[in-house]
């Protein structure tokens, strides 16, 4: 797969310039930044011989445009998921458990990093198929950002461009069947109050089956016969 | 084993308030440093919520003094050996070989990370048992110091003071065995100009062995009967 680096709001300019570094450290060079503090000098010391991948980073507005024609979207939690029965951050990946997912996979993997103090927000993590969570000690789980990202990209360091077979569905068919099951629900007068939950957990269950444009036009259709088949029961 | 982090002439407090967090992240505590600039304001703000691990470090005036205690030293290096005749980076091993090494292994392992610009230095990398060296990118190799720390540390996370069952033989014992080996080899007339590469092989083999300290004792045991033996065939 195509790794891609995307740190969501960043705060310290010197944090980027490390994340660069490392990046290049493991081979890697795409990085995107949404909405960063100005990069001046700072940075591109901290950076050091990474100074290309810093200057060829992308600046973005939004995780979505950041994510867009991601095939697998990884966010990345401090806090790992305690219930089953949360979704949001549950089930949890390692970084090495992440790497046997994607390394026979082909197109963009999207590795999402959150803020400095706060992280990803519930709604950015809900956009993920993974939730990756590295293995740390309880009594300080929460990791430096470039650190973070040295971890995981040191895991994934032998994830190539190239490497993968099986090409995933895009982002946007995605999108269109998680809606598509959205509709669904509502269709079928899911219970309100469970509807938000549900509809977590069927992202996070495809999410992880890492679906192929095929698989999700097949989901697709079976949601189609199933709709046509309500209409027609339909007094 | 219980796992040491030494930092040989760090140059940025930055750095060092990072490896402290990093060394705390993954449920650690032991912080040395050998010869640190001073340890201020900023290298607190970077340690975060592990000024503790910080507050305890121990500072000390030379590598001996940093490593006298331990049964393992790894030293690491960002340029690997490529030759097996030269023996001072070969083998080397990966952090992940090197969790495999000790983890069964009882005593403290002391990890030796170099200067920013230029690491450790030849003698101080011959003092080292194993030499370790993070698998990155032929195109930037050089990571950054608490990088390369938060990486050897995530493959240690395991690796607890109690985990080992096997005592090995202190740093002391083996200085006294590699001394004896190098006056052994003056013995047999080795050849002056092959004496210390062959020295510093045995250093290696002898130090990804891990002997116990019997094993120590015996290894002297045998050089001495030998050297008894060239004794008596004196004319």
């Amino acid at each position: 797969m195509e790794v891609r680096v995307i740190l969501v709001e960043p705060k310290n300019e010197e944090n980027i310039g490390a994340v660069a570094r490392v990046t290049k450290n493991f081979g890697f060079s795409a990085l995107y930044l949404v909405n960063p503090p100005n990069i001046g000098k700072k940075a591109f010391s901290v950076a050091s011989h990474a100074s290309d991948v810093l200057s060829a980073c992308k600046i973005v507005n939004s995780v979505e445009e950041a994510i867009a024609d991601s095939a697998i979207v990884a966010g990345t939690t401090s806090k790992p998921g305690i219930s089953v029965n949360r979704h949001l951050r549950m089930p949890f990946f390692s970084p090495q458990e992440l790497k046997k997912k994607v390394e026979d996979k082909r197109g963009i993997l999207s590795l999402l990093f959150g803020r400095e103090d706060v992280g990803l927000l519930n709604e950015e993590l809900m956009r993920c198929d993974i939730v990756v969570c590295i293995p740390t000690n309880l009594g300080y789980p929460v990791m430096n950002l470039s650190h973070a990202v040295a971890v995981v990209l040191y895991e994934l360091r032998d994830v190539r461009a190239d490497s993968g077979e099986l090409p995933l569905a895009c982002l946007e068919d995605k999108e269109r069947l998680f809606a598509h099951i959205s509709m669904f629900l509502d269709e079928i007068e899911y219970k309100d109050y469970k509807k938000e939950k549900t509809a977590l957990m069927l992202r996070r269950i495809l999410g992880r089956a890492e679906l192929t444009a095929r698989e999700v036009q097949t989901l697709r259709g079976i949601l189609t016969k199933a709709e046509r088949k309500m209409g027609e029961d339909e007094p």
